[in-house]
């Protein structure tokens, strides 16, 4: 067995300053790369079978599910120190595990005559993103149009996600090409919009459907919400509106529960 | 009119130091106060009549909406410079209005035949907790239940809920408290558990009814889960659990739609 290799300590060895400039949004646009930390988060991503170029680790910082994970992985590995691995961490706790990884490819499916779709509209928050595509994991959808440049795999939407934009086939793609998809395949678009006439239990949501949600401050520009079949969230209270993740689950769970009805 | 008193720029003003001391629990526990921070928030409390002790207000860290809520609020006030209102703003970008309140006293809700409750078992994070509160806000729930010692009038709560902790009828009371008002008042319990024999939309959930979700990872207690209408949240998917946020939206709104088709 050959020796290991010694863990890098050096703020300044080159692995290290690549890991803290690829914090940067241009700067994994212009590698064509995306950074997965956590173990959870690169358990899920490997799954699927996505490539990991290198894989820094430092057992010193280890989790349980870290420790559990990392022997798992694919690929080269790295050893960092401990301070090394603070400096490229995005995490206040990190679990010792990030990766350099390929960015996904993922082809907008085929669509069946059931397949429900997600398109989201510029959401700005990776929270919010992340927590949607953990539904849209759980509901079981069939795909997820991300539209407006939204950074699909920031660190943030990985980690909030909790790893579902690996799980769940999402793409993100210019507006127009969307609009495009949506038409040739006769998907039905139902856009979430608060002006809209009915509310969303009293649409019809079997069949193929794309449901639309957008900015949760902006909402979504005139061009969608004249959709095929706008629906609303009716509201009492005081609250301005709902979180635009909240609007996102209620929405895919009542398109489960009719498709579940129709079935049963 | 008298001239307005020169603004406190001291970061030793006795007004900072206990602003400073209150952002941990302990001394607002101990001071029977709590703290609101920024103009939505404010505007809220307010408008329930709760009474402002002392607002402090910083004119140059104004935001747009600030600028239109600080003439409308309530009691005395005091100017701070923008290094000490910094100093005490819990937040990256202050809006420039804070106050020190007496924290609202919230009997629990004398029910109606169709009460919908929501109790809240342990909720770890602000985050969760405040984003309920407003789907609570925006479902018209006759009252939240919070047991189990979270802080509900934590700054993190306050923001997350957009002020809807003032809103809405939430009470936070011991668990055998909570126990003995549902029975008294024979109150449906419907668990939400990953392990019920039924889809939460198959339950009945009009009449007097009381929703029961538990903190995300260590969910409910036994007492809570065997409860007497347990539900589950149907998931596909690779996701371990679905967000309690989320998946308290899903069992408000199916309540709400069950009671509106009720009505006809």
């Amino acid at each position: 067995m050959p020796l290991p290799a010694p863990a890098i300590t050096s703020l300044q060895n080159p692995h290290v300053k690549r890991l803290v400039r690829l914090r940067s949004r241009r700067d994994r646009d212009r590698e064509g790369v995306i950074l997965i930390e956590g173990a959870r988060e690169l358990a899920r991503a490997a799954a699927t079978g996505l490539e990991l170029q290198t894989l820094y680790i430092c057992p010193a910082l280890y989790s349980p599910e870290a420790q559990e994970v990392a022997p798992t992985l694919p690929g080269p590995r790295l050893e960092l120190s401990r301070e090394a691995f603070e400096k490229v961490s995005g995490r206040e706790n990190p679990d010792g595990l990030i990766a350099v990884a390929s960015r996904p490819e993922r082809p907008l499916p085929d669509p069946g005559p059931d397949t429900l779709l997600l398109v989201l509209h510029s959401l700005e928050k990776p929270g919010n993103l992340g927590a949607i595509l953990r539904t849209a994991d759980a509901v079981g959808v069939g795909g997820v149009l991300v539209l407006g440049g939204t950074d699909l795999y920031s660190p943030g939407v990985i980690r909030a996600s909790q790893g579902s934009v690996f799980t769940v086939p999402v793409t993100a793609l210019p507006e127009t090409e969307a609009q495009a998809y949506l038409a040739k395949h006769a998907f039905t678009r139902v856009a979430c919009t608060p002006d809209a006439p009915r509310d969303y239990w009293d649409a019809p949501l079997t069949g193929r459907v794309a449901l639309v949600l957008g900015a949760e401050h902006a909402g979504l520009p005139p061009e969608w919400r004249t959709s095929d079949l706008p629906v609303r969230i009716p509201m009492h209270g005081e609250a301005d509106s709902l979180n635009v993740a909240t609007a996102a689950a209620l929405v895919l769970y009542e398109a489960l529960r009719q498709r579940r009805s129709a079935l049963g």
